[in-house]
């Protein structure tokens, strides 16, 4: 493990543009953000980012290494975000692509509470079978009529059942209602059927907000929540791990716009790397084949991240959805492997009984 | 004034792709997420979006008018922003370019608490001359020497002094050191110079955070703050306009991918109506001609949307700043016009002497 916080770019230069000026000019865009002849020559030596390495990787395309002292950081999600990406998302041909982490920024964070271990214990389906997610929709039906979907989920046998993360706090089924009547439908169906299906509501919300959330989810016998970081915030998930003892399941809202080609964070990055390291237990995004554009090798790259050796860190959850289908579940699970979540939501609602629908699913997975 | 919350979109659409189904696509995915025939006849009618117009407008481009329920914004602005592009981020081809505000939404979420006239209240800086910012750096500087530099940019007249976004808690200036340090330094110098400047710190933190550093601010006699929306969350605007009575300067950090020409949100969008209406007094921009790439046409759109009729909001005062120096900038105000605050840090700097550089500036700008 590096000492420093090590950040590859892939820079893509415009013609005349120097790769060393642009990788020079990022160093210190995202410290001191001044002219090298306007900074101290100890705070330049130890705060501004250190060039490691620039290589030509294809015509106009260059890959730097830029290491930044942890301290920079200030042990804070906001500044980590800021120093990666803040100033220069709003330059051109900078695409933030990986990650080395220091252990002590990672010691630090922390990373997943619950894991994937964690995830299984709580929903008791065992080691080397895939669990299963869907969403309650649509938003605009009430708090009885969402907590009687989720009860049909729930017998069908799925195991964490969550709220559309576009169901908030609408006056159609405001969250404390709807927290109430949908986690007793899930404990009701469970002790019919002994399963240990859990709801996890979206607590997605302003700082304000967020802390009674939280504290109403844990109080109301919830083992996790949804989270969509990028709408309130990638503390939000240490929050819920740290002080309410809550799994957190990691939405993708609002991110799209970083994953192009030339300029952003790779996908992997985000909604691997970032959602495990501030303490996501599984981590939504949009399965290739389905709606939305990510290529396989994407999405295999994002398991990678969230499930692959990092300090010690839990292993969180890869949760692709998105479009999903009963059908080719099993097909993704052989590819995926079974520590993942299928998140299917329409699919399921397109058959009619959705309890039915759930058991065709369980079924067509082995479990 | 719309009762709906209506949402322009420009489309670009592939070749074979029908506009007309990427729009309806666009109406539900951002709604109830389920194909139509999945919903409630009375849910598809009142809280699915409802397009209003599709029109072609060039070779590939068309301009799509959503018109969406007021209640599916819940009142909160983390689902506000996810309704209008928290899933559609994550596919291609869809810039969000303006928003209708409903006078409900306006309201309900308050805009400015401060406003340009209160700036100028508060900074002593009559109708009719412009205002001047500048920011503490670089990070690495112990906390007395940030208030050296605060006395000094003080004594020379400089109106608000922020910190620099990326100082945030470092271990070299721990936030409360930073705070007391350089709020008594810029009083001591307003003491000896019977000047109004004013030291907004950078409270950006964490939503457990967050509210401690507001207090913190407040109690040590700041009458404002510099928050990073996009890192710490739109609400928290709100929060310190509401919870302790402080001025906000927003930052634009990491919100530089949304503003692709093809995908995306437009900087007048964020950086102009959503920064205004969640409660920025001021909003600072990459002006154009510096080192970033904003146009000028886009500069006027921000200061459009921050100053112009918006339901009764006061009127947020645009900061364009990022490589702008002192020569020019009486060039920009005469542009832009004295409602307006020059963002001067680098330039300031190189002269060497800031309370000589910074009164240059303020006799450039007929202060």
């Amino acid at each position: 493990m590096p000492e420093s916080l090590r950040v590859h770019y892939r820079l893509h230069c415009a013609r005349g543009e120097s790769a060393e000026d642009k990788a020079v000019g990022i160093a210190l865009e995202q410290t001191v953000e001044l002219p090298a002849r306007c900074v101290p020559a100890n705070i330049l030596t130890n705060f501004s980012g250190q060039l490691e390495l620039l290589e030509q990787r294809a015509d106009s395309i260059w890959e730097a290494v830029i290491a930044y002292a942890p301290d920079l950081v200030g042990g804070e999600l906001t500044q980590l975000l800021n120093l990666l990406f803040g100033n220069i998302s709003l330059k051109n041909g900078i695409l933030v692509s990986a990650i080395e982490w220091p252990q002590s920024l990672l010691d630090h964070f922390g990373g997943p509470g619950t894991g994937i271990d964690g995830l299984r214990a709580l929903t008791q389906v065992p080691a080397g079978l895939p669990l299963t997610c869907t969403a309650l929709k649509p938003v605009g039906s009430r708090a009885e009529t969402l907590a009687d979907l989720a009860y049909r989920f729930a017998l069908g046998g799925v195991d964490i059942i969550k709220d559309d993360h576009g169901i908030a706090d609408q006056p159609t089924a405001p969250f404390t209602d709807r927290l109430a009547a949908c986690q007793a439908a899930v404990e009701r169906a469970n002790q019919q059927s002994g399963g240990g299906s859990q709801y996890f509501p979206n607590a997605t919300a302003s700082p304000a907000k967020l802390p009674e959330r939280l504290a109403a989810a844990r109080d109301a016998g919830c083992r996790g929540v949804l989270l969509s970081p990028w709408l309130c915030g990638l503390d939000s998930l240490a929050l819920a791990r740290d002080h309410y003892g809550l799994a957190v399941m990691a939405h993708p809202a609002l991110t799209g716009s970083y994953f192009m080609p030339h300029h952003g964070l790779t996908p992997e990055l985000v909604l691997g790397d970032l959602f495990r390291v501030a303490g996501a237990d599984a981590s939504i995004y949009p399965n290739t084949g389905g709606r939305f554009g990510f290529s396989q090798e994407t999405c295999e790259a994002i398991n990678a991240r969230l499930r692959g050796p990092l300090g010690g860190l839990k292993r969180a959850a890869p949760t692709p959805g998105g479009g999903m289908d009963v059908k080719r579940a099993p097909h993704w699970i052989r590819n995926y492997g079974p520590d993942t979540i299928v998140l299917i939501g329409g699919s399921l609602y397109v058959q009619g009984d959705v309890t039915d629908a759930a058991r065709d699913l369980l079924q067509a997975l082995g479990r």
